[in-house]
């Protein structure tokens, strides 16, 4: 597949979508892009709000169809040929940065889609005081942006799915045949700040997944659960991490087992524990479910979120939220060093963000079966942080950047140089075509950074959560203004 | 060592206890057979209550000295020589089966103890309207009786260690060189009660425990925990079941790594939770922790619980509470028959509660280094659920019981019939002298359930959680009366 987010945003539209867009130039800048640098954009209708008409609208032709590098879709049409009833997902966390995505490709895939969300992450932003590098919208203008643009709507479910009686009753109103669960504190920073966001982390994530079980136990038995894992549940053992199981032999005999688990923060543990406890329920209750060990994800832009800048995706960059490559990005932007945590040698699996929700959707078309729990390993390539401060050292020259990279003291507890060799084939198997790390998507995303560069905080930058300092009390220092 | 429980309470004291007791004849029924069977008591103490004169006084000489199997102590000797200050150990769920019976020991061997406990397990009893086949005391009178009986003091904190605020004034009051954890709900059946039961059970545990972890960083970095875990962590693997840890040849490399766990109750994976969180702060904090996984537990009586009536500990034999070999004692006495779960071929790791206590000492006497997470697998003798049943009749038939044995319909999902070969050798290193099961304490244990069977509730020996059948209604049929 053709890396999209380097070309422009009309050559790689759906077809069916593109035939109603009505370009006003040729130029290749990308929606996104467009809005951000105050050029003009590509359609009028990136810079409308929803008062204002569009004149781009929707098409009720199966978009998936076009798309031929998805074997199944698993919505309007199956092998069997018949036209089907289209899959109804539940996206837990939908309004976040992997949700946000999915819930966009997959309603674009014919899926009917509810979006679930305590919005929780937009207060975490404000409390802290930091922002998404891109300017993003409310859900609720998200959504009917998307309905506006392409006729197709999202249900959206407001609330805690540690609530229960919420949960219940979103079930019961949706009827989901899958639950994507992407609905959990994500950062491993964030769970480190003090006891009460540790606290906070283990139980808002392991409380939230086991009322998910419990949810699809009581109500809607043949639902597929697709919970988003990190691949930080393996942490850096010394042999091959394969996908989910290891087949042992030990004093001559021989048992397939849970890959051994070695978490280091209390969020990676808490994915940890969640993968114990749907495993269980798979064994006990006959749910059926796959645990997606994503590694870390870059890239901002998608088929879809490039559509409107009101689908425009979340851009963290920040010490608490941020992940390497997109962090990277910012700092070069903005001429900031690059800041490598300790020697740098700690490697990870890392991918697209346009794979993560291919991946979501090969997991969904191909489900696992009543009683199965799965594991895949979803990422397309293995980085080491210093390789990635090379490759963005690089592509910053090429954009006339002077990047230069420190090397920091690490806040984390973790081996900066060691094995790592990961498996990562059976999502390759159902027939996802990666994105992989190429020059032109580090000058796209390079290029986001520079357009919104006046949006960087320089302060929050920093790591300033420290793996070994962490305390008792709240951390409730006045805030710096 | 000779096994206690089945000669007379007297003859095993320690003896500088023994001095000063006065026992009324040389009958060798115990001390809590007697206070049960209203035949006369070996010590007239037995059925004073507290506002009563006691003629059993305290000594303050050293009694670990007296007991030469274990190899150090901790408390006023080391093996420098010179008289060091005791340890201070807090005991999270010292009002508990196993907590109590500990607190109990480490009092008698001179450490300095405190009592934590918030005291949920009896309202459990409450509750469910279950009891314990014995009498037990209040905490308060069962801390004032051990002073009365032997001078010894306990501090005692009533509250929920879930309540940092709580738990953070314990450890500053008290100050621990060790924490020994039993404060958690440890009934796999009450953790399938109903998704309420289940999301308490988790809850509970893990953010009791990581409270317990942080309270250590925070307040007294050098304190050891220790920490009960359970076997059930490990599940039914088709391999050998290794110390916490186990060494893994993969595709040409090698790794020492976490053993890989498949706990089958929401219960069993709160340990299981546990045990990751722990690991991490070992390495993250330098914490220092000893996991216990510990295996079935039966018996009642140790040396100190068998001092007084109001010592005596409890002894569960309901279908929620109750474990195997106690609550086919129980059975067998009431002329009920034995519940052995489908095919019985369940095979788990036993101890007596004897050996509970001593595997405590035992660990604390050689604590963990800094940073290292220890792992010993507490238990002493593998049975099946068969084993235990043909033991049972057996011994029952010697008193006269006519003893039968059903199978019921199995309420856990579990393997019937499995490979399980579980190492158990590092406290033997350290000196444990295991009481195996043997005839005389299965006398002794019939006995016990014999002099209480006027307390057997028979609606509450039939299993009545399902591990299929958990909903997500809180259970709350009317109770039956």
């Amino acid at each position: 597949m053709a890396h999209l987010l380097s070309s422009s945003c009309a050559v790689n539209l759906p077809p069916a979508i593109k035939t109603y867009f009505r370009p006003r130039n040729k130029h290749t800048t990308s929606c996104l892009s467009s809005f951000a640098s105050r050029t003009p954009p590509i359609f009028t209708s990136c810079r409308r709000t929803l008062q204002e008409p569009n004149f781009v609208y929707a098409t009720a032709t199966p978009i998936s169809k076009e798309l031929e590098h998805i074997p199944k879709s698993g919505s309007s049409t199956n092998s069997n040929g018949p036209i089907s009833k289209p899959k109804r997902v539940m996206v837990i966390g939908g309004d976040g940065f992997c949700g946000w995505a999915t819930s966009l490709h997959l309603s674009n895939k014919n899926y009917e889609v509810a979006v679930v969300d305590s919005l929780v992450r937009r207060l975490f932003d404000h409390q802290l005081g930091v922002d998404s590098l891109t300017p993003i919208s409310s859900i609720q203008n998200r959504i009917r942006r998307w309905k506006a643009l392409t006729g197709k709507t999202m249900q959206l479910y407001i609330g805690d799915i540690c609530d229960f009686e919420f949960l219940s009753e979103a079930f019961k109103s949706f009827e989901p045949d899958v639950v994507v669960h992407f609905g959990e504190q994500r950062s491993a920073p964030y769970s480190m700040i003090d006891r009460s966001r540790a606290v906070f982390t283990q139980h808002n994530n392991v409380i939230g997944t086991l009322n998910v079980l419990f949810a699809i136990k009581e109500f809607s038995e043949e639902c597929h659960l697709v919970k988003l894992g990190t691949m930080g549940e393996y942490g850096t053992p010394n042999i091959d991490i394969e996908e989910g199981y290891l087949t042992i032999t030990h004093n001559g005999r021989t048992d397939t087992l849970p890959y051994p688990k070695q978490a280091s923060s209390f969020y990676h543990l808490s994915k940890v524990h969640d993968s114990h406890n749907i495993a269980f329920t798979c064994k006990a209750w006959g749910i059926r479910a796959t645990d997606l060990n994503q590694g870390v994800v870059y890239g901002v832009r998608t088929d879809e979120t490039t559509l409107h800048e009101e689908l425009c995706n979340r851009f963290d960059y920040d010490g608490v939220f941020g992940t390497a490559l997109n962090r990277f990005c910012v700092q070069a932007a903005v001429g900031h060093p690059l800041t490598v945590y300790g020697k740098g040698g700690q490697t990870r699996g890392y991918l697209d963000i346009r794979d993560t929700v291919q991946c979501v959707e090969l997991a969904i078309a191909n489900p696992a079966k009543p009683g199965e729990f799965r594991v895949f390993n979803q990422f397309t390539e293995q980085f080491s942080v210093n390789d990635l401060a090379g490759l963005v050292t690089k592509a910053g020259k090429k954009l006339g950047l002077e990047v230069q990279t420190i090397s920091v003291p690490n806040p984390r507890v973790e081996a900066e140089e060691h094995y790592y060799n990961a498996k990562h084939t059976k999502l390759i198997e159902l027939g996802l075509k990666p994105h992989l790390l190429s020059d032109s998507l580090l000058d796209s995303l390079l290029n986001v950074a520079i357009q919104f560069k006046d949006r960087v905080d320089h302060s929050q930058i920093m790591p300033n959560i420290s793996w070994k300092k962490i305390g008792v009390k709240p951390r409730a220092a006045p805030v710096q203004l």
